[in-house]
């Protein structure tokens, strides 16, 4: 993260604004291979094929209420006072099928989601019937009388009235929620075909962080990074592969990179600011085709991004995410480029948060023309959203992005935003005690 | 699901209002036993105890910057044509300690995140000082000139600055996301002690449904209940334990339940319905306080809650929720009572999900005092949010609720709602292309 030397090495350090660094990263990653997973874990994960049914849903007509089947013309003239009385010629459970179509002036006792028999075009349900009194009654149920008449149709649901055959039930791109997970259940499927979660490498460098649950020697912190980014991975659907924490050492370094390279993308944090310990900068440059950006956003200036390459030859290469060091603006800077590269990945189209406009409680200054996240809260007070700062906000303090539930946008080109004005509040997570 | 016998039962079948069912229901679910979870799974859990810091965060007083430590009296006076030359006394790389204190006159090379040493209280960055100059020319490091005064306290980050020693940092009761994580990482923990996920185990009764998957009987259909509510319940946090489907058999059923008395709910979707099979309703009532209820909801009028205890006279018990047998029924009775179960058990405070006023595309029609929840989809036009129904809301039609992106409330007390009319719409996804 730091160290004794000097600026020996001039890199690529482009001013960038947010897009441009979105854009350039966003150009390495596509949406990964498509993989069948089991349906029920498949939420939250992108169709890479239409779905197309292979069947009617429902596969048969089939009685909507428990009731009686009927030709609606038996009891076109039936009422309270004159009924119809039609022979039960037969029962119908659900699962079973019909042994025989319907004679007309007949009726079938039918449970809901039974097959009608062929020629009934109606269910009558039991209110309508006198199955009731003639139960209390001890009579058999050898007849049935009916004292409303039913249109045709009533109570039948027709066979592919859900799903016909050959339809495309859900888009290629479609992310699945419990109802979609349903719906190909419904045509049989045990698996979704759907693109794979991408795996992501997190490294943290710096002689002075130590992994949470040792021992601190003097002069050290702990790393706040790898389990935060490692979170924020599992939150984006990927799959974090935590590779603790590396010292400003080249052979370590080096050693971190080629484990990175297994997976779709390695994120590691601190050594990419301009002033740090150019080691990493040395060894990332060396591996591959390394930029070195500032951002033209506050916290997350310090970005790097690019493509290394396996040492051994193989041609293998992994994108690379280089973070801030300073805990915020290595959860800001991810929340900006890491998320929406995972996003890209799953092959969701979208992954922007759901943006509110805020009433500010005290004003965002911005004295350097970046485009300034600042940690707020947000609450609804009489119909309004109100952005209230959490704090101090140097990006070394943690607790105020614990805090806060969305980033007030202040951007590049103002001077600043004053208590009162209304802002863009990028909501990270969204309470709905407020909304 | 269904059968061929009529009602012998008088079962508890009270018509209860949305709000009195889910009372009734969260009486019998609390948060569970508190668990230690490796950090970076603790995303979305629930702090079961505060967070005490027993450490100061930064641990010592440590550089914001790459620079020189120096006291703010050497350098008061410094400007840009008046520089203060100070002798190099030491150089602190980050994770190492200052060997001696700031001797009053002298600067100490200094990394950021490395610990300003005793005497020192501020930090002249690079930029400040000629550094750059004396390498270019040749010249050593043993001493430095400064270019600009430095205030007491400049670029210093204070011990305790972040988190101080018996600071209460997250309270229990907070949902876990990455920055609060990566604060309890910041103080050395490993793990997180948290409310530990609920096991639900879900079961499909009725001799027509078949796990997706297998060859389908004529007259059968296949199972989406158990796919879609096990998608749900790990949406919601938990998780699921499928035990697939049961026929209408007394024997199956009561090995469903058994099988489900290891985990903190069993959730079975049919059999509960008024003129449903029976012998479901007879299961259940022999083995626990079972009570049938009428909500007043559409869809999923229809829902059977209670405690079910083993037949080993072991005195395990489980609490069941019995969904209704349609899709839609039973995805929205999962929504309103299951999610809301599994919340409370997880130690979330509250798990509604955020609402928006929109405005009706068409009219929502209810004919009988339900609280109707209409599939939706929300999208904004010039500001305002609308809400345009998927179509056909029948509760069997499980496309209609996986293409609604929202469920738009028309109250039980009012006839309808116009198009045009503005509701309460529950927001099931939430589009960050709309919002």
């Amino acid at each position: 993260m730091s160290g004794s030397c000097g600026h020996r090495h001039t890199h690529d350090e482009a001013m960038l604004s947010v897009e441009e660094a979105l854009e350039r990263i966003l150009s390495y990653f596509e949406p990964l291979e498509a993989v069948d997973v089991p349906l029920a874990e498949a939420g939250g994960m992108v169709l890479a094929e239409d779905a197309v049914s292979d069947m009617d849903v429902p596969p048969l007509d089939n009685s909507a209420m428990d009731g009686y089947a009927v030709t609606s013309e038996s009891v076109a003239g039936a009422g309270a006072g004159s009924p119809a009385t039609l022979r039960v010629a037969a029962r119908i459970a659900a699962g079973e099928v019909p042994s025989a179509p319907l004679e007309p002036g007949t009726a079938v006792r039918i449970m809901t989601g039974a097959p009608v028999p062929p020629g009934a075009d109606a269910v009558v349900p039991f209110e309508d019937t006198d199955e009731v009194e003639r139960r209390r009654a001890g009579r058999t149920l050898g007849e049935i009388s009916i004292g409303a008449p039913a249109a045709p149709g009533a109570n039948v649901r027709r066979a592919g009235g859900d799903i016909r055959r050959g339809q495309t039930v859900l888009r290629r791109g479609t992310e699945m929620g419990p109802a979609h997970i349903g719906v190909l259940a419904s045509l049989g499927r045990a698996a979704a075909r759907v693109h794979r979660r991408p795996r992501v490498a997190i490294l943290s460098t710096g002689s002075e962080v130590v992994e949470p649950g040792r021992p601190l020697p003097a002069g050290s912190i702990y790393d706040s990074n790898g389990a935060a980014v490692a979170a924020a991975v599992l939150e984006a659907g990927g799959v974090p592969r935590p590779l603790g924490t590396v010292p400003d050492d080249e052979a370590a370094v080096e050693a971190g990179i080629d484990e990175g390279l297994g997976s779709d993308m390695l994120v590691t944090s601190a050594g990419v600011s301009k002033g740090d310990f150019d080691l990493i900068k040395d060894v990332l440059a060396r591996r591959g085709e390394m930029q070195f950006w500032s951002v033209r956003m506050r916290p997350a200036k310090p970005l790097a991004f690019g493509l290394l390459a396996s040492g051994d030859g193989s041609g293998r290469t992994v994108p690379h995410l280089g973070l801030p060091g300073n805990p915020v603006s290595a959860l800001v800077a991810f929340e900006q480029f890491g998320r929406v590269a995972i996003a890209r990945m799953l092959g969701r189209p979208r992954a922007r948060r759901p943006t509110v406009r805020a009433v500010l409680d005290e004003p965002i200054s911005n004295a350097d023309g970046r485009r300034v996240y600042a940690r707020v809260v947000v609450s609804r007070r009489g119909g309004t959203y109100h952005a209230s700062l959490t704090g101090d906000q140097s990006s070394n303090l943690l607790t105020s992005m614990a805090h806060a539930n969305g980033l007030a946008i202040c951007p590049e080109d103002a001077p600043g935003r004053l208590a009162g004005e209304e802002v863009d509040v990028v909501m990270l997570r969204w309470p709905p005690d407020v909304f």
